[in-house]
Protein backbone atom coordinates (compact mmCIF):
# COMPACT_ATOMS: atom_id res chain seq x y z
CA UNK A 1 0.00 0.00 0.00
CA UNK A 2 2.32 2.68 -1.34
CA UNK A 3 1.30 6.60 -3.10
CA UNK A 4 3.37 6.34 -6.35
CA UNK A 5 3.89 9.67 -8.56
CA UNK A 6 2.87 8.45 -11.93
CA UNK A 7 6.92 8.71 -12.63
CA UNK A 8 7.45 5.82 -10.01
CA UNK A 9 8.45 8.20 -7.02
CA UNK A 10 7.42 7.82 -3.45
CA UNK A 11 9.10 10.86 -1.83
CA UNK A 12 11.27 13.77 -3.51
CA UNK A 13 14.90 13.42 -3.38
CA UNK A 14 14.95 14.90 0.62
CA UNK A 15 12.27 12.35 1.42
CA UNK A 16 9.22 14.73 1.57
CA UNK A 17 5.91 13.85 0.96
CA UNK A 18 4.75 17.67 0.22
CA UNK A 19 3.32 17.01 -3.03
CA UNK A 20 0.71 13.94 -1.74
CA UNK A 21 -0.95 16.87 -0.14
CA UNK A 22 -1.61 18.73 -3.98
CA UNK A 23 -4.64 16.84 -4.32
CA UNK A 24 -7.25 16.83 -2.05
CA UNK A 25 -8.66 13.27 -0.74
CA UNK A 26 -10.58 14.54 2.44
CA UNK A 27 -13.92 12.21 1.44
CA UNK A 28 -12.15 9.60 -0.27
CA UNK A 29 -11.72 6.21 1.39
CA UNK A 30 -8.33 4.31 0.10
CA UNK A 31 -9.25 1.93 2.69
CA UNK A 32 -6.45 2.70 4.89
CA UNK A 33 -7.64 1.54 7.88
CA UNK A 34 -9.67 -1.67 6.36
CA UNK A 35 -6.14 -2.78 5.14
CA UNK A 36 -4.23 -1.87 8.43
CA UNK A 37 -7.22 -3.74 10.19
CA UNK A 38 -6.41 -7.01 7.60
CA UNK A 39 -2.65 -7.56 8.80
CA UNK A 40 -0.90 -9.07 11.79
CA UNK A 41 2.34 -6.82 11.65
CA UNK A 42 3.99 -3.67 9.68
CA UNK A 43 7.56 -3.95 8.62
CA UNK A 44 9.19 -1.34 7.64
CA UNK A 45 12.87 0.36 6.65
CA UNK A 46 14.51 2.96 9.17
CA UNK A 47 13.54 5.87 6.52
CA UNK A 48 10.12 5.00 6.33
CA UNK A 49 9.78 4.84 10.17
CA UNK A 50 11.89 8.20 10.78
CA UNK A 51 9.20 9.63 8.33
CA UNK A 52 6.44 8.42 10.46
CA UNK A 53 7.90 9.58 13.71
CA UNK A 54 7.96 12.96 12.33
CA UNK A 55 4.27 12.92 11.88
CA UNK A 56 4.08 13.31 15.83
CA UNK A 57 0.86 10.89 15.80
CA UNK A 58 1.78 7.43 15.71
CA UNK A 59 -0.98 6.26 13.29
CA UNK A 60 -0.53 2.25 13.35
CA UNK A 61 -2.12 -0.32 16.38
CA UNK A 62 -0.19 -3.35 15.34
CA UNK A 63 3.26 -4.35 15.70
CA UNK A 64 5.90 -2.45 13.58
CA UNK A 65 9.02 -4.43 12.97
CA UNK A 66 11.53 -1.60 11.87
CA UNK A 67 14.55 -3.45 9.33
CA UNK A 68 17.95 -1.28 10.81
CA UNK A 69 21.16 -1.66 11.45
CA UNK A 70 22.07 1.29 13.52
CA UNK A 71 18.91 2.29 15.20
CA UNK A 72 18.04 1.15 18.59
CA UNK A 73 15.20 1.55 21.26
CA UNK A 74 17.24 4.77 22.57
CA UNK A 75 15.98 6.44 19.18
CA UNK A 76 12.46 6.30 20.04
CA UNK A 77 10.17 7.92 22.01
CA UNK A 78 9.37 6.38 25.46
CA UNK A 79 6.03 5.77 24.67
CA UNK A 80 6.37 4.05 21.62
CA UNK A 81 9.39 1.33 22.98
CA UNK A 82 6.89 -0.98 23.05
CA UNK A 83 5.29 -0.55 19.83
CA UNK A 84 8.38 -0.99 17.78
CA UNK A 85 11.04 -3.32 17.10
CA UNK A 86 14.34 -3.50 15.22
CA UNK A 87 15.80 -6.41 13.22
CA UNK A 88 18.65 -7.25 10.93
CA UNK A 89 17.16 -10.69 9.81
CA UNK A 90 16.47 -11.31 5.89
CA UNK A 91 13.02 -11.11 5.10
CA UNK A 92 13.07 -15.28 4.62
CA UNK A 93 13.96 -15.18 8.36
CA UNK A 94 11.56 -12.74 9.03
CA UNK A 95 9.01 -14.80 7.58
CA UNK A 96 9.88 -18.40 9.24
CA UNK A 97 9.81 -15.83 12.62
CA UNK A 98 6.40 -14.50 11.42
CA UNK A 99 5.16 -18.12 10.75
CA UNK A 100 6.14 -18.99 14.48
CA UNK A 101 4.16 -15.79 16.16
CA UNK A 102 1.11 -16.71 13.79
CA UNK A 103 1.31 -13.40 11.95
CA UNK A 104 -0.33 -14.55 8.41
CA UNK A 105 -0.69 -10.87 6.89
CA UNK A 106 2.23 -8.19 7.02
CA UNK A 107 2.26 -5.44 5.89
CA UNK A 108 5.67 -3.96 3.89
CA UNK A 109 6.19 -0.39 3.74
CA UNK A 110 9.29 1.55 2.10
CA UNK A 111 10.96 1.00 -0.97
CA UNK A 112 14.11 -0.73 -0.07
CA UNK A 113 11.94 -2.84 2.45
CA UNK A 114 9.51 -3.70 -0.50
CA UNK A 115 12.11 -4.76 -3.01
CA UNK A 116 13.70 -7.09 -0.81
CA UNK A 117 10.46 -8.80 -0.25
CA UNK A 118 9.67 -8.94 -3.94
CA UNK A 119 12.82 -10.11 -4.83
CA UNK A 120 12.20 -13.00 -2.26
CA UNK A 121 9.11 -13.94 -3.56
CA UNK A 122 7.30 -12.71 -0.07
CA UNK A 123 4.59 -10.24 -1.41
CA UNK A 124 1.54 -11.80 -2.48
CA UNK A 125 -0.51 -8.56 -3.51
CA UNK A 126 0.19 -4.50 -3.74
CA UNK A 127 -2.23 -1.96 -3.60
CA UNK A 128 -0.31 0.65 -5.63
CA UNK A 129 -1.78 4.05 -5.54
CA UNK A 130 -0.98 6.37 -8.53
CA UNK A 131 -0.78 10.33 -7.98
CA UNK A 132 -1.70 12.67 -11.10
CA UNK A 133 1.68 14.12 -10.88
CA UNK A 134 5.23 13.85 -12.44
CA UNK A 135 8.37 14.44 -9.77
CA UNK A 136 11.06 14.29 -12.25
CA UNK A 137 13.23 12.83 -9.72
CA UNK A 138 13.32 11.59 -6.17
CA UNK A 139 13.29 7.76 -4.37
CA UNK A 140 11.82 5.07 -6.51
CA UNK A 141 9.49 2.65 -4.95
CA UNK A 142 10.60 0.01 -7.32
CA UNK A 143 14.10 -0.96 -7.99
CA UNK A 144 16.49 -3.55 -10.01
CA UNK A 145 14.65 -7.44 -10.28
CA UNK A 146 16.46 -10.73 -11.01
CA UNK A 147 13.84 -10.98 -13.94
CA UNK A 148 10.53 -10.15 -15.03
CA UNK A 149 7.82 -9.83 -11.94
CA UNK A 150 4.46 -10.52 -13.26
CA UNK A 151 1.79 -9.31 -11.94
CA UNK A 152 -2.25 -10.28 -12.49
CA UNK A 153 -4.41 -7.20 -11.91
CA UNK A 154 -7.38 -7.48 -8.92
CA UNK A 155 -9.02 -3.74 -9.36
CA UNK A 156 -8.08 -0.42 -10.62
CA UNK A 157 -10.74 2.40 -8.49
CA UNK A 158 -10.16 5.94 -9.72
CA UNK A 159 -10.95 8.95 -7.30
CA UNK A 160 -12.63 12.44 -7.84
CA UNK A 161 -9.16 13.44 -7.04
CA UNK A 162 -7.62 11.54 -9.60
CA UNK A 163 -5.51 9.56 -7.31
CA UNK A 164 -6.10 5.94 -8.87
CA UNK A 165 -5.68 2.44 -6.53
CA UNK A 166 -4.69 -0.17 -8.54
CA UNK A 167 -4.11 -3.44 -6.94
CA UNK A 168 -2.07 -6.49 -7.83
CA UNK A 169 -1.09 -9.92 -6.92
CA UNK A 170 1.92 -10.93 -7.69
CA UNK A 171 2.38 -14.55 -10.08
CA UNK A 172 4.19 -17.51 -8.73
CA UNK A 173 4.19 -15.47 -5.24
CA UNK B 1 -0.61 6.87 -26.15
CA UNK B 2 2.05 4.60 -24.47
CA UNK B 3 2.34 1.45 -22.73
CA UNK B 4 4.61 1.75 -19.48
CA UNK B 5 4.94 -1.34 -16.95
CA UNK B 6 4.11 -0.60 -13.67
CA UNK B 7 7.93 0.64 -12.53
CA UNK B 8 8.13 2.80 -15.50
CA UNK B 9 9.91 1.42 -18.31
CA UNK B 10 8.13 1.39 -21.76
CA UNK B 11 11.37 -0.87 -22.99
CA UNK B 12 13.98 -3.37 -22.28
CA UNK B 13 17.70 -1.88 -22.45
CA UNK B 14 17.73 -3.64 -25.71
CA UNK B 15 14.67 -1.83 -26.95
CA UNK B 16 12.57 -5.21 -26.86
CA UNK B 17 8.90 -5.20 -26.63
CA UNK B 18 8.49 -9.06 -25.88
CA UNK B 19 6.75 -8.74 -22.43
CA UNK B 20 3.78 -6.59 -23.94
CA UNK B 21 2.75 -9.66 -25.55
CA UNK B 22 2.39 -11.62 -21.79
CA UNK B 23 -1.09 -10.49 -21.45
CA UNK B 24 -3.45 -11.14 -24.05
CA UNK B 25 -5.01 -8.20 -25.44
CA UNK B 26 -6.99 -9.80 -28.19
CA UNK B 27 -10.37 -8.87 -27.74
CA UNK B 28 -9.87 -5.13 -26.12
CA UNK B 29 -10.24 -1.68 -27.38
CA UNK B 30 -7.48 0.70 -25.82
CA UNK B 31 -8.36 2.88 -28.68
CA UNK B 32 -5.59 2.46 -30.70
CA UNK B 33 -7.17 3.58 -33.79
CA UNK B 34 -9.84 5.89 -32.59
CA UNK B 35 -6.81 7.74 -31.41
CA UNK B 36 -5.14 7.79 -34.57
CA UNK B 37 -8.05 9.09 -35.99
CA UNK B 38 -7.96 12.24 -33.89
CA UNK B 39 -4.61 12.92 -34.80
CA UNK B 40 -3.15 15.03 -37.79
CA UNK B 41 0.22 13.89 -37.69
CA UNK B 42 2.96 12.17 -35.54
CA UNK B 43 6.37 12.93 -34.06
CA UNK B 44 8.63 10.22 -32.78
CA UNK B 45 12.28 10.03 -32.30
CA UNK B 46 14.83 7.57 -34.69
CA UNK B 47 14.31 4.85 -31.94
CA UNK B 48 10.06 4.42 -31.95
CA UNK B 49 10.82 4.95 -35.98
CA UNK B 50 13.06 2.17 -36.50
CA UNK B 51 10.86 -0.04 -33.99
CA UNK B 52 7.72 0.83 -35.92
CA UNK B 53 10.06 0.15 -39.18
CA UNK B 54 10.95 -3.52 -37.89
CA UNK B 55 7.35 -4.25 -37.73
CA UNK B 56 7.50 -4.46 -41.26
CA UNK B 57 3.83 -3.04 -42.30
CA UNK B 58 3.70 0.19 -41.61
CA UNK B 59 0.46 1.27 -39.17
CA UNK B 60 0.33 4.77 -39.61
CA UNK B 61 -2.33 6.90 -42.52
CA UNK B 62 -1.39 10.06 -40.52
CA UNK B 63 2.12 11.77 -41.84
CA UNK B 64 5.17 11.18 -39.41
CA UNK B 65 7.93 13.26 -38.26
CA UNK B 66 11.11 11.85 -37.16
CA UNK B 67 13.34 14.13 -34.80
CA UNK B 68 16.65 12.58 -35.81
CA UNK B 69 19.92 14.47 -37.24
CA UNK B 70 21.01 11.63 -38.84
CA UNK B 71 18.81 9.44 -40.75
CA UNK B 72 17.55 10.42 -44.00
CA UNK B 73 15.16 9.52 -47.00
CA UNK B 74 17.56 6.88 -47.82
CA UNK B 75 17.69 5.08 -44.56
CA UNK B 76 13.27 4.56 -45.63
CA UNK B 77 12.14 1.91 -47.47
CA UNK B 78 11.07 3.41 -51.37
CA UNK B 79 7.34 3.28 -50.21
CA UNK B 80 7.68 5.02 -47.05
CA UNK B 81 9.85 8.01 -48.50
CA UNK B 82 6.28 10.02 -48.48
CA UNK B 83 5.18 8.62 -45.32
CA UNK B 84 7.93 9.78 -43.28
CA UNK B 85 10.25 13.27 -42.98
CA UNK B 86 12.87 14.21 -40.84
CA UNK B 87 13.52 16.78 -38.47
CA UNK B 88 16.11 18.79 -36.40
CA UNK B 89 13.71 21.29 -34.80
CA UNK B 90 12.90 21.79 -31.46
CA UNK B 91 9.47 21.16 -30.13
CA UNK B 92 8.41 24.54 -30.00
CA UNK B 93 9.46 25.60 -33.71
CA UNK B 94 7.51 22.29 -34.60
CA UNK B 95 4.60 22.77 -33.12
CA UNK B 96 4.67 26.88 -34.92
CA UNK B 97 5.07 25.11 -38.19
CA UNK B 98 2.10 22.60 -37.14
CA UNK B 99 0.38 25.55 -36.49
CA UNK B 100 1.32 26.91 -40.16
CA UNK B 101 0.03 23.66 -41.92
CA UNK B 102 -3.43 23.26 -39.98
CA UNK B 103 -2.16 20.56 -37.36
CA UNK B 104 -4.07 20.63 -34.26
CA UNK B 105 -3.53 17.41 -32.78
CA UNK B 106 -0.29 15.51 -32.69
CA UNK B 107 0.65 12.50 -31.21
CA UNK B 108 4.16 12.27 -29.50
CA UNK B 109 5.50 8.85 -29.55
CA UNK B 110 9.08 7.78 -27.42
CA UNK B 111 9.71 8.95 -24.18
CA UNK B 112 12.71 11.27 -25.03
CA UNK B 113 10.11 12.89 -27.81
CA UNK B 114 7.31 12.91 -25.11
CA UNK B 115 10.10 14.31 -22.53
CA UNK B 116 11.01 17.52 -24.74
CA UNK B 117 7.59 17.77 -25.35
CA UNK B 118 6.74 18.03 -21.89
CA UNK B 119 9.03 20.29 -20.50
CA UNK B 120 7.91 22.96 -23.56
CA UNK B 121 4.55 22.36 -21.78
CA UNK B 122 3.56 21.76 -25.47
CA UNK B 123 1.61 18.10 -23.82
CA UNK B 124 -1.85 18.50 -23.28
CA UNK B 125 -3.11 15.22 -22.62
CA UNK B 126 -1.39 11.38 -22.33
CA UNK B 127 -2.93 8.38 -22.74
CA UNK B 128 -0.75 5.95 -20.58
CA UNK B 129 -1.44 2.25 -20.35
CA UNK B 130 0.16 0.43 -17.31
CA UNK B 131 0.83 -2.93 -18.12
CA UNK B 132 0.48 -5.64 -15.47
CA UNK B 133 4.70 -6.53 -14.72
CA UNK B 134 7.95 -5.50 -13.49
CA UNK B 135 10.90 -5.33 -15.58
CA UNK B 136 13.48 -3.99 -12.93
CA UNK B 137 15.44 -1.92 -15.44
CA UNK B 138 14.95 -0.33 -19.40
CA UNK B 139 14.07 2.54 -20.75
CA UNK B 140 12.21 4.90 -19.31
CA UNK B 141 8.86 6.41 -20.56
CA UNK B 142 9.29 9.89 -18.18
CA UNK B 143 12.77 11.54 -17.13
CA UNK B 144 13.98 14.47 -15.50
CA UNK B 145 11.51 17.69 -15.34
CA UNK B 146 12.44 21.78 -14.39
CA UNK B 147 9.53 21.26 -11.74
CA UNK B 148 6.72 19.41 -10.95
CA UNK B 149 3.93 18.45 -13.55
CA UNK B 150 0.44 18.55 -11.85
CA UNK B 151 -1.96 16.47 -13.95
CA UNK B 152 -5.44 15.66 -14.13
CA UNK B 153 -6.64 12.41 -14.60
CA UNK B 154 -9.66 12.06 -17.04
CA UNK B 155 -10.00 8.55 -16.85
CA UNK B 156 -9.27 5.17 -15.52
CA UNK B 157 -10.07 1.89 -17.62
CA UNK B 158 -9.36 -1.21 -16.38
CA UNK B 159 -9.35 -4.49 -18.86
CA UNK B 160 -9.73 -7.87 -18.80
CA UNK B 161 -5.66 -8.70 -19.66
CA UNK B 162 -4.93 -6.64 -16.62
CA UNK B 163 -4.03 -3.34 -18.69
CA UNK B 164 -4.89 -0.28 -17.25
CA UNK B 165 -5.57 2.62 -19.44
CA UNK B 166 -4.49 5.92 -17.41
CA UNK B 167 -6.38 9.21 -19.53
CA UNK B 168 -4.78 12.24 -18.23
CA UNK B 169 -4.63 16.17 -19.04
CA UNK B 170 -1.62 18.45 -18.00
CA UNK B 171 -2.85 21.33 -15.99
CA UNK B 172 -1.35 24.24 -17.52
CA UNK B 173 -0.33 23.24 -20.73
Amino acid sequence: MMAMSLDGFVARKDHTLDWLNKQPTENEDHGFFAFMDSVDALVMGSGSLRTVLGFGDWPYLKPVITLSRTMTKQDLPEHLQDKITFSTESPEALWSIFGKRGYKRIYVDGGAVIRSFLQAGLIQDMKITVVPILLGNGIRLFGETAGDIDLELTSATPFPSGLVDLHYTVKGA
